[in-house]
């Protein structure tokens, strides 16, 4: 899995029909700094998560394996928000005192 | 999913039987600012998009899961257009008032 | 899928029983000006492609959807050859006019 | 597979169900010479391991193919601990002597 | 499929059970002109592969479709020993002429 921000969404009114009704986010790559990267995916919602949160997604075909993702052409599932995660032994994230990324405040 | 503009077309007279009548683009990636990068892809349509638009398209064996592509060789395959994207609360892209990359009009 | 131009051959004689009498070629990513990258792929030829020539391939799940790679250990497959590319209005490669990379005689 | 240390955890309680009580840990991607590279994944423990190890993650739909991961969204996934490895004739790691990285203590 | 040279071996005495047996290789990824690159994977052989060969890897799904590898999770499969490879008309590689990477004796 990969460790993301959600920080936009995409509106698609002409999509396949087998994706209507998914909630499409913007999600930037993070390094394990919590610092946002240049790279981002456009990654499916199953986990009820929002604007500004930190959290895994998984790609390819695991991308299917949700309940809400099943048989669809999906290739990025956003499948668990992220509380904290250590590296090193530090606290590197802790998202009760998230305030988004330096500089810039928490879309939420 | 990745985001990216349709810049063209590929004709093939001889290839694998399963592609024949898909229509082949030439998609090519966008940062999330929407100008366009030097990768691209050459992705099969699923959603009658056009020369000039941006789209997400799907990569691996998501592309198979549309009706169109269901167990072809095809690895990418555009599966949305895109009418409006928003990264960190501001508007980057509207189709409405798109006129194509900076400097190149649109195709369309 | 991916546009590349065929430069060259494998041999190989001790290989998977399920790849024998298989076509190895190697061949190499082209940039949207039809100039060859460094990256490249072994891929199995599914279309009757021959050296020299600019192609399209597929790769993960997809390259095995062709009956002459199905069910085998091949993640890279010929699938198109391209006769007419052309991206933002010019026509950017032409089979008919094509003589390789410049520079270099194509081979075939 | 690929070669990582595993340098830290992720915490999630709001997450897929099919991941719940999986363990998630951070692997960073080493190089020949054992030094931690900036890239790095969130993946799946599969045998026991524990922080500080260098370990061989699968990637993709193999990461799906243990008992611990089996229809579920996860495409990474802890498959092996490291003992030895030897490149060009030495022995690059060892982990009877292993102390972590350079200038940074083992976490375990 | 990729091109590499086996340069290592990996000891693992704690692994997922269903790679039990399996040999570990060390692949590091070859140019065109056959030098190796800094990137690498780890990869099963399914073809009695030896130290310093130079082989084709196949990557994914695509990994599990040998005898050896099915239902295993494995990512990376070496499945062809090479004994020449010709680019552009030229002969880059002659398995009975070489001699591992310049400045390195092969390691068989």
């Amino acid at each position: 899995m990969k460790l993301g921000r959600i920080v936009g969404t995409v509106v698609s009114t002409r999509k396949d029909e087998k994706i209507e009704s998914l909630k499409l986010y913007v999600v930037r790559d993070l390094s394990l700094s919590i610092t946002e990267k240049d790279s981002f995916v456009v990654a499916v919602d199953s986990v009820g998560s929002g604007l500004g949160e930190v959290v895994l997604y998984s790609s390819g075909s695991a991308a299917r394996q949700t309940n809400m993702t099943d048989g669809r052409p999906v290739d990025a599932v956003v499948m668990a928000i992220v509380d904290q995660m250590d590296v090193h032994g530090e606290l590197v994230y802790n998202k009760a005192t998230d305030t988004g990324e330096p500089g810039r405040p928490a879309e939420e």
